[in-house]
């Protein structure tokens, strides 16, 4: 990487949006090469989403430069392609502090920036909340126009077609920039752009959609022949209307998204004549303007740090393997013994480690796109027919799921599998990403088998118990990142359902740990013995059904018992009280503490540091312990009503 | 009513749909008039879904003629169109048990019938679980075709978009029926049918659209506009391809839906020529063949028992008004003295209410369709632009919202007020519109203020209270049916945030009621007094955050402290019990339990019945009162482990 910044002579000078009101075109074009330049070298040294960034660099500038920020309301969808957002609106100063404890989110986020009037991070959910604003004006509060762009994947979830459907009905003045870079053919530019630009000042939209056509018609053959497919691909209409026109909007398009002078024309004419919403069509790049990116197979969508002249990027070096792999690898052996297992992802056939599995028996690994809705309602109808469906989606997206879980898959005890990956917190995604609620979610539904794992080689294990359970839904949660580096078996063993293991024995108190957290459990035990406090760590990996058994015997033999979880309240200390009332348990006056994620959302930091924030680490759990056990033994006995 | 059935000669020959297969099409047709008499006379004296089983009795006898049911897999979307449907497969004899207490569900359902391979309630779930199934059966499981039937309504919902847009990729066969009422417009029948009977046998599916298309250019001018204006509102294409061919399906129609030949024609020609999937547009009148039914302006959407002659419906006197109308009149009444209130409904506005503010603030409320996701970031995004908004969604139906309430709402700590109707058991629709879960999955959350009104006073009171809450989310959950009778203030009166209130002193156990049972807690107390058992009653209001300071001196004050929720494990209850563990309230052997629904899904009966079955009577509670306290006095007093 360079050590010394290239000059940016004309960002300098952009303190705020308001600061490139006055400058003209063509050095506003020049702002996005330096823009596109301090995007590099900003995430050259702290990572992240880099391909996202480079698409909008110029759409990015457009927006700020013709719309009036942040009075109109401008919200990315996602929000990891807001690096050169951040940059234009008064954060450049605090780039390198990107996606790290007390930095800037890698995400949109309201407490940051005004300039950031709704925050994201799960997809698909912008043209809702701009909806909402555009709404808000018309019932008199002060704001602007709104904007939202919205990438041609997180368009196709069934939300953001909801929200289309809403805003056409409403006719609502609203804005929807369709940064499509999922199209391999660029669109023509010279002609259109000059055309475009020409006509900003004049044409309503009609007449404006009229001319590209016209324009296109005039195109060399194969540059036409570009554009016409370019067009169908959204509109998918030959000669008739678009699919946004049929769902009330006015549809623009396609523009390039990386010609200053193409989108400057296009969004001024739609801002100085839009009456109701609009949909701006721009094919950009992903990854543009930086050629390792653009010649990467995923556009350096997310990448670590890397060195800007070669594009390498700096490998951190692992101890063992992710659990996103062991799961990936566990599912593909396990498929191939087993022709009944399909496997189901939404959008993230890498994130999820299917991709592995789709190499072998691409035929049985299905991508529904940004669907979890959809996704889990499959399973649920393959689990139906006979088939063995996993349906690996990340804790916090199946969220999105949530009824589909309750009423077609829970209260038809139908037996589809849930591999939840990126359970607890997970870095430098922050607390949009955070795993904290799926055993809340999951634990207290009927008929739900719900586990996690102690580590990788339990993972293994609960693969293997999930492939042979067919007397309904089952779920097992597992982190993001690496495993502890314990041995692995060669072939996963089915568990007994509802039945935890006891790892340490000791005498005092007992730490009841419910999935990857146990590491930290067997710490503190090591911690306190040196105190002369000896801890019994049991693993229970089912939080549903409960080793009710375990449950007893360790608050019958100890004088306390924690339960200790990478998870919300509700979860897995919940049905650990609830089972303790609902017998007794608490009657007899143990101590009795429920250690888990605090009630409040944790900030992006490294995942050790957030679990410090979180009060769970090792030293929080010992002091957890420590603390009970030495108050309940002084603790003077109050008086005792007497029960009747 | 007719006391004595009219006679059903073919009907009564068929006990399966395997009886069918060897009736004329005459048969089918006269078969088709006697099940909607057979329909009519169930549901005048059971009451139901009357208007959506009337329009789809001509659809549900050419299925079952066409298709090969159970093997060929029919799944009805929502299902409550299903009363035909359930006469023909072999449940004839029981549908006078329709929705009652050990009888038929109201719903389609997995465990009543294989002809159910998929059971509903709520909508738009019906593509996706049918490419499930054809998807199992192109890998080896052995099912026949699927068919979908969905309406115009359900088919609008984005999860349904998502399953469309899946299975137009995946090219499976399938046949998707588009049931579309809300079609004001009749398609031209004769010569259309005629004609698609005649080349049913023939032409692949391209031709017969063209045919179809071809008649309609000849039809005379009234009867032709009706039929072009009919397929445009589906297809939106004035000349072009459907939405439906854009994603990837066959589309043929529109077809009338309750001309047995034409039906029955299309289908043959469906089955034998389908490859991929398939969309059969039928269009249907909701409440056909019965004059009151077509007359009313909801069609006999549900309706109450009935007399056939004059459709009147035998009406329920009530003695208190329904909590939906003072949620509805209490927010109408809130809303004009406050222009920054709006309200949010997803398709239902009669069902929360919201038709009595629309009448007044018609700009005001806004129904977005079947859309829960959109609907509850559109909130946010209200919230956001610094509106009042109040997102009705009945308990069941907000799981559609989870990750929105979670990503846009909670995490940015926006105002948005929800008002969760239908909380609790709610009696004929059963176990898949119980608002189970909506206590666990909002009280977990940070951020969230979580209330359940104890009558339909302190709703008013709630209302109030979420007016003036401009912290953050704020919600209230209160029952289905009719309030306690209270007296009702002229006005609601915001309460303090986490405050709770005492409403029956005693000494010897307390019960912290969260929400509408308190009168059934009321009710155990009365019962125990006259035992000797002295009984406090509290009304904690708020599972979030708690009134801990009254949950302190209740434990502290009594020897047992009972919570008591209309909701699942992991809600008010845990929280209570959380708290406890957190503060060493558990310590001291207080006899705690957490009386809340049990672990299971219960079906649909009278909601008195349902409580019974879920073991929360006052008689329950009043049990488990007794007998925590007895065994707590007679416990022996394990010799307790020395804390360190």
């Amino acid at each position: 990487m360079s050590a010394t910044p290239t000059p940016k002579p004309i960002l300098d000078r952009v303190a705020s949006p308001s600061d490139m009101k006055s400058l003209t075109d063509a050095e506003l074009g020049r702002l996005a090469e330096e823009l596109r330049r301090e995007t590099i070298e900003v995430v050259s040294q702290t990572g992240g989403h880099l391909g996202s960034s480079l698409g909008v660099v110029e759409l990015t500038v457009a927006i700020h430069a013709v719309f009036d920020t942040p009075r109109d309301k401008l919200v990315w969808d996602v929000g990891h392609q807001c690096y050169p957002h951040k940059i234009l609106t008064g954060r450049r100063d605090r780039m390198l502090t990107l996606r790290q404890a007390n930095g800037l989110s890698g995400f949109t986020k309201r407490s940051e920036s005004e300039y950031d009037p709704f925050g994201a991070a799960h997809s698909s959910t912008s043209i809702s909340a701009a909806l909402g604003f555009a709404v808000g004006r018309e019932l008199g509060m002060p704001v602007g126009d709104t904007i939202a762009v919205i990438g041609d994947g997180s368009i196709t979830a069934g939300m953001a077609y909801e929200a289309l459907n809403h805003a056409g009905h409403l006719k609502s003045r609203m804005f929807v920039i369709l940064n499509d870079n999922d199209m391999s053919i660029a669109p023509p530019v010279g002609a259109l752009s000059r055309y475009l630009n020409d006509i900003a000042a004049k044409g309503p939209f009609a007449m404006l959609k009229a001319a590209a056509e016209g324009i296109e018609a005039h195109l060399p053959g194969p540059v036409r022949e570009g554009a016409r497919r370019a067009r169908q691909m959204v509109t998918g209409m030959p000669g008739g209307g678009t699919l946004f026109e049929e769902l009330g909007f006015e549809y623009v398009g396609p523009i390039d998204g990386h010609d200053m002078e193409q989108l400057l024309g296009t969004l001024r004419a739609a801002r100085a004549r839009a009456r109701g919403p609009v949909l701006i069509h721009a094919v950009t790049v992903k990854g543009k303007g930086y050629a390792p990116a653009e010649g990467a197979d995923d556009k350096y969508h997310g990448v670590a740090k890397f060195d800007i002249a070669t594009g390498a990027q700096v490998k951190s070096k692992s101890n063992a393997p992710s659990y996103t792999s062991v799961f990936g690898n566990t599912l593909t052996e396990e498929a191939a013994r087993d022709p009944r297992i399909v496997a189901i992802t939404a959008a993230m056939p890498g994130g999820t480690g299917l991709d592995i599995m789709a190499r072998r028996f691409p035929a049985r690994v299905f991508d529904v796109g940004i669907a979890e809705q959809h996704g889990v309602t499959f399973a649920a109808g393959l689990a139906a027919a006979g088939m063995r469906p996993f349906c690996a989606i990340y804790s916090s997206f199946l969220q999105r799921g949530y009824d589909q879980i309750v009423h077609d898959v829970a209260l038809q005890n139908l037996p589809v599998r849930f591999a939840i990956d990126r359970a607890g917190l997970v870095g430098q995604d922050g607390a949009t990403h955070a795993g904290a609620f799926d055993t809340a979610m999951l634990a207290n539904l009927p008929n739900m088998v719900v586990m996690a794992c102690g580590d990788e080689a339990e993972l293994v294990h609960m693969v293997a118990t999930a492939v042979e359970f067919d007397a309904g839904p089952i779920a097992f949660r597992y982190p993001r990142g690496e495993g502890a580096g314990v041995e692995m078996p060669s072939r996963g063993t089915p568990l007994e359902i509802g039945r935890g293991r006891v790892v340490r024995e000791g005498t005092d108190a007992a730490i009841l740990s419910f999935g990857a957290h146990l590491s930290e459990a067997l710490a503190a035990a090591e911690m306190l013995e040196a105190e002369g406090i000896s801890l019994t760590v049991a693993d229970a990996r089912f939080a549903k059904p409960l080793d009710t058994a375990l449950i007893d015997r360790l608050i019958d033999s100890h004088a306390g018992l924690f339960t200790l979880e990478q998870g919300s309240s509700g979860g897995f200390g919940a049905q650990v009280l609830h089972h303790l009332a609902a017998t007794g348990g608490l009657d007899r006056g143990r101590v009795v503490r429920t250690l888990m994620l605090p009630d409040k959302f944790i900030d992006q930091a490294s995942p050790a540091q957030m679990y410090a924030w979180a009060g769970l680490t090792a030293a929080d759990i010992a002091a957890s312990v420590r603390g009970a056990l030495a108050r309940d033994k002084v603790a003077r006995m109050p008086s005792r009503p007497r029960a009747v």
